[in-house]
Formats: structure tokens, C-alpha cells, sequence
């Protein structure tokens, strides 16, 4: 393994091109590291921030070739890249995170056997496939109980709500099993969790594990809306979710950042327990926050770290809320200029803003607490 | 005058390519806008954040004609931008800052009699030309007291301490002559300054002016080398020099960023009096700390500025203290993180590390006092 850092100069590599993979390469650029980005939609907006990019499927094995040799290292975006282009990456370059972080990340089904096997806590779940269908799945798992629905979830492909098919009794059966086909699946039992959470962490090449503060997600319909930091997060729940986000990052030798979602259930009791509901080997939005509150934001330290650089602190200087654009909001910018004129706004850039779509987000600061 | 902001999505013009207009075109990618520079330069730093670039001559007019039809309005991250280019663009599309802050920044005798006509403080002068040479200038202008030398500066070209010539007395005359030849220059007197400081202010579209809070520089060889905020600049200090930034500003009807440089000169009775040093009508070193200390970066409000975009509030979240790498010192990067690992560095990516050559910076944060 390389230890020595990439002078500044070198070239990162990076395998998707949206918000995030703009954010990573302006993040290289402050730094001194150059970006090329890879993605196949010409349109993509991390093509504007960078002269070096390659626009091309993931599987044109020349395309893939002439980019290993244009980049001193490898990192990703996005959990779903091709795991046959990640490979054949990896024969020629370093790519970090290490693939079986993402091979864990991008399967479903491996992912809570990943988690099953290193005892951390999540959702009950089974998986449906062949072999198990649907009914047989269900009968083994047993009921949520607390009028909870199932989450019948595709094994890939899913985010941000995507691949996710709600169950709430025998009447779904029929629809369920035609949304799934003959696809293969994890079926999972609901959870009536108090809020959801997400640690922020980032692995160094030494071995070294970093936090940022964990943040409080707000979704809907299955896409993040707002994140908040302090959160309301007990020392105890951040202690544990710490704890489990280190064991994740020290099993998988990972490198660069990762990102890992959390249920909190409280009891009357003042009891606390939490779940893993999903790892995001990647920069995530929960942590887009961390530019503006913090010296050295999440892109900065995962570009940091896969260039084998020193880490950066992750402390942060002020409270923060995060607000995700969707859509048609965008179209609100001045307004939310005006509204607070302390307020950091990103726009990313991208063509077309269909219903839902991230198109930008603000974030307010305020001193911290 | 336009009065509509630009959309996101559109284009901003920049003169230049170095590190300020590196910077200037992160910032515009940040909410949305895209960045074209200009620069003669192959090499130029910018170049490596953009898709968008032309390396041409400031005189190429084919050049510059194009890159007026590829914008959406013009700026320039340096003052030395041939006033015929500015004539040329302006004619073509809206230029912001106006050409006319342009043309009183660029020489410094048309800087020292605009000061005068608004009867802002600031070193005594005299021109020297064909009508009045050297001897009979300094003659004119009678002797700086206080041990202090004469400076004779070039009207034009001068940065970073380049362009200037220390006099200490009869001595250096012949020298001095040599080295001015048939230049044009202003000879002023030395001040005994008891320490340097700059306020940066944004002018906008609607005639808002707004300031950040003032920094306390220190040079080193005629180049800056540390900022510190806050720097010891007194209340009345900095009343002051906002009174006077609001004069320039508001009598050049300036949108953007300015940067005027300060000497503060103390009396034993505790009396304060401050001179203009130098108008910069852009971007300034001395307020790259911004961009880590406020949720809105001096960058960020000149692009919001010259797209007629509301400004963004000036406060400061934390302390802040900037220091400059100047040639080799960028080498000494990794040290640098290891030694601090909240600071953050910036690297300008430029290919060669002549002496003395600005090629990074870093910033400490420390909570805000």
C-alpha cells in the first residue's frame, strides 16, 4: 500500500460527476490536487469546475484504461458504480475506499450480513429470492409488530427511497411481487424509531478514525430535507454510534469518508437504543453542513485521505442547520438570499430540475452551542 | 443599467487567471454560475477549475470579442488589466467593477489626486514627469521628517512592493534616476506608521456597501505575509476607514469587492490618524481569511455583486489569522497540516516556486472573541 501522499499537483480520479463528485473536486482544487472526473451523462455537473474529464459509460474498458493512466488514485461518488469497472480500476491504480467497502455498500443483502456479522444492531430482515419468495420471506421474518409495515428493498440500485416497496399487510402481497419481478430483495421489518441520525466519519491511510458531529436527518418521501447539528443526539447514542461506525471503518480498512444512517429508539425509561438503517461509503448530504461549520469540511478530508495526506480536525465552530433544494425550489434562490442574508447557498448546476431532484442547499449558521 | 440579477447558470467573465481568480471561480461555481477566465498565460491556476478558458493576449481583439459573446458580465481579478481590453469589453457587455475604479487603481497618480479631491488622508506627493524631474519634484514636496526615506513608485504596474524605489537622501538620487529612466512616477514621502491595515468592502448593484471587519497586515519585503482578525484596530481606527472605503466606493458608484490598505499612526496621547496607503479595486490577499470566518467569502460577494445577486452578510464567525507560503515554502505543506490539523491550506497550483512567488496560504480558526 502506498504511504507516501501525492504531492500536491497529482491527479485524483473520481468516479461520478453530480453534486458530490463537483464538491470533491473543489475540494482537491483548494488543496492543490487536480480533479477528472468520470461519468456517462454529458450534461454533469461536476464537468463544470474541472478542465479534466472523461465522459463515457462505465463499461467502456478504453475509456476506463485511458483514465487510470490520467489519475494518480481512484475514489467514487456514488455507492452503485459498476463493480466490474471498479475492478478492472483496481488492477491499474489504487481506488479508495477499498472495493469491498463498496461491494458491502452496494448490496443490500450483503450489507446487513456485513453488519449481522460484526453484531451491530439493525433492522430484522430476510432475504427474498428464488429460493425464498416473497411469502416464505415474510413467514420467516415474523410481524414488525407496533402497526409497523415491511420494507421490501431491491439488493441494488437503491437510495434516496429508490427500490423501496412499503407492506403493510396481506393486501400488498400482489402488488409487492409484481414490483419486485424476479429481482432479488431483503425484506425488513419497519421501525418506529424516534429520529433518525448520521456519523460522519473519515478513515486516514494510517489507520486514523475521525468524526464529525453527528447530525439529525429530516426526510421526505424518502429524501433528505434537513439536517441539524447539535441535534438533540445524547452523548450516550453519539458514544455508541461512534463505536459502531469505528468497527465498521476498522473491518473494512477503509479510507476516505463514510457516512452511516442511524434510527434512535428512546423508551419512556430514558432508554436508548440505535439501528444501522445504511452505509454510504461516500460523502454524504448529511454532511454537506461540515463546509461552512467546520475548517476542514468532509470533502476536504476524504480527498485528504485518499491522497494519503495528513487528516484534518473535524471540529466544528458553529451550529448549522442544512436545507436540501428540491426541484422547483431552487427557483426560491433569491428569496432565501434575502430572507437571511447570512445564509451559504450552493446551487449545483444542473440542467433540469424534475420533481424531487437535489438542485442546490443553504445553510444558516449560527454560534455554537 | 441592469437591474435583473443573472440566473444561475449564467457566465462571469474573469480577467485574469491567478490565484484570485482561481478563487473567484470557485466561488461562482459554488451558487451556480459559470466562470470563464481570460489570461495570457498557459499555465495559469485558474485554468484548472473551469472548463471555460481563454489563453489569449489582453490585445487580441478576436480574443476578447468572443470571450465578451461567451459571458454574461465582465470582471477582472487585477488592476493591471490594459485599460484598452476594459474600453474594448466594456463596449460589449457590462464590466464590474466600472472601468472608471479601474482607471484611477491602475496609476497611482490618478489614485493619490482622486484621494485628494475627496480629502482622504493620505501620504503628501508630487507627480514626476518631463515638466517636473526628480530634483525638482522632491524639492517641491519638502523632506518626510522622522528619518524617513522618500518612495519613488511608477505610476503604473506597482504590486506586491514592485515599481517602487527607496530614496533615503541626495545619495541614492542618480541611482533612483537610472532606475525611473524617462518612467512616469509620484515621489511621496515614508510614514512612520505604527502598523498596516485594510478594510475589504463589497459595493452591490443597489448602492449597498458593506464591510468586513478590518485586518491587521504584515509585509515583508513589499509582500504580504500574515492577517490576523481581529488585529488591534481600534474602534475609532476603524470607523474611520469605513468612512473613507464608503467614500470611494460610493463616488466611484463601485460594484464589487475594493480592498483599500490603511497606515495607522498612533500619537503617545493615545490620538490615532490613518492614511490611504493603495486602492485595489478586486479581490485581496488580505481577505482570503474570509472565506473560512464567514458563512460569506469576500470571493463569493464580489461574483454576487457583479450579478447583481443580494450581498451576503460580512460578519465573523471566529478568529481568524491568515499566513501566506511564498516560494519554497509551499514544500513545507504535510509539516504544516501535522503541525495544526484544524488549519486549512490552500494551494494555488502553480507550476513554478520562484522566490518570493505567492503560491498558497493557510488559515487558523479560533473562536470568535
Amino acid at each position: 500500500m502506498m504511504t507516501e501522499p501525492l504531492a500536491p499537483g497529482s491527479t485524483i480520479g473520481i468516479l461520478g460527476a453530480g453534486q458530490l463528485g463537483r464538491m470533491l473536486a473543489q475540494a482537491a482544487a483548494k488543496i492543490g490536487l487536480r480533479a477528472h472526473l468520470y461519468a456517462p451523462e454529458p450534461d454533469s455537473p461536476g464537468f463544470h469546475v474541472t478542465p479534466w474529464h472523461t465522459c463515457a459509460p462505465y463499461d467502456d474498458k478504453a475509456a476506463l484504461g485511458a483514465f487510470a493512466d490520467a489519475v494518480d488514485v481512484v475514489t467514487f461518488e456514488f455507492e452503485n458504480v459498476p463493480a466490474e469497472a471498479v475492478a478492472f480500476l483496481d488492477k491499474k491504480v489504487h481506488v479508495r475506499p477499498p472495493a469491498r467497502a463498496l461491494a458491502v455498500a452496494q448490496d443490500r443483502l450483503r450489507e446487513r450480513q456485513f453488519l449481522q456479522s460484526l453484531e451491530i444492531p439493525a433492522a430484522p430482515f430476510v432475504a427474498v429470492d428464488r429460493n425464498a419468495p416473497l411469502e416464505v420471506a415474510l413467514a420467516g421474518l415474523g410481524e414488525p409488530g407496533g402497526g409497523q409495515p415491511y420494507f421490501l428493498k431491491r439488493r441494488r440500485l437503491g437510495y434516496d427511497g429508490k427500490g423501496q416497496f412499503k407492506i403493510h399487510g396481506r393486501e400488498d402481497l400482489e402488488d409487492a411481487k409484481a414490483w419486485l419481478g424476479d429481482g432479488e430483495a431483503i425484506v425488513e421489518h419497519g421501525i418506529a424509531f424516534d429520529f433518525e441520525f448520521s456519523v460522519i466519519a473519515v478513515g486516514g491511510l494510517d489507520g486514523a478514525c475521525l468524526f464529525y458531529d453527528p447530525s439529525r436527518n429530516e426526510h421526505v418521501a424518502g429524501t433528505l430535507r434537513k439536517t441539524a447539528v447539535p441535534g438533540g443526539i445524547s452523548q450516550q447514542e453519539q458514544r455508541m454510534a461512534q463505536g459502531i461506525v469505528h468497527r465498521i471503518v476498522s473491518e473494512l480498512n477503509y479510507v476516505g469518508v463514510v457516512a452511516v444512517e442511524f434510527f434512535a429508539l428512546r423508551s419512556t425509561e430514558g432508554q436508548t437504543r440505535i439501528l444501522v438503517n445504511e452505509i454510504a461509503p461516500r460523502v454524504h448530504n448529511s454532511g454537506h453542513w461540515t463546509i461552512e461549520a467546520c475548517a476542514v469540511s468532509q470533502f476536504e478530508n476524504h480527498i485528504r485521505a485518499v491522497a494519503g495526506w495528513p487528516l484534518g480536525d473535524t471540529a466544528r465552530h458553529s451550529n448549522v442547520v442544512m436545507v436540501n433544494l428540491l426541484g422547483d425550489e431552487i427557483q426560491r434562490w433569491r428569496e432565501l438570499l434575502v430572507e437571511n442574508p447570512g445564509r451559504s447557498l450552493h446551487v449545483y448546476g444542473k440542467s433540469s430540475a424534475q420533481a424531487g431532484r437535489k438542485m442546490g442547499h443553504y445553510v444558516d449558521l449560527a454560534p455554537r452551542s
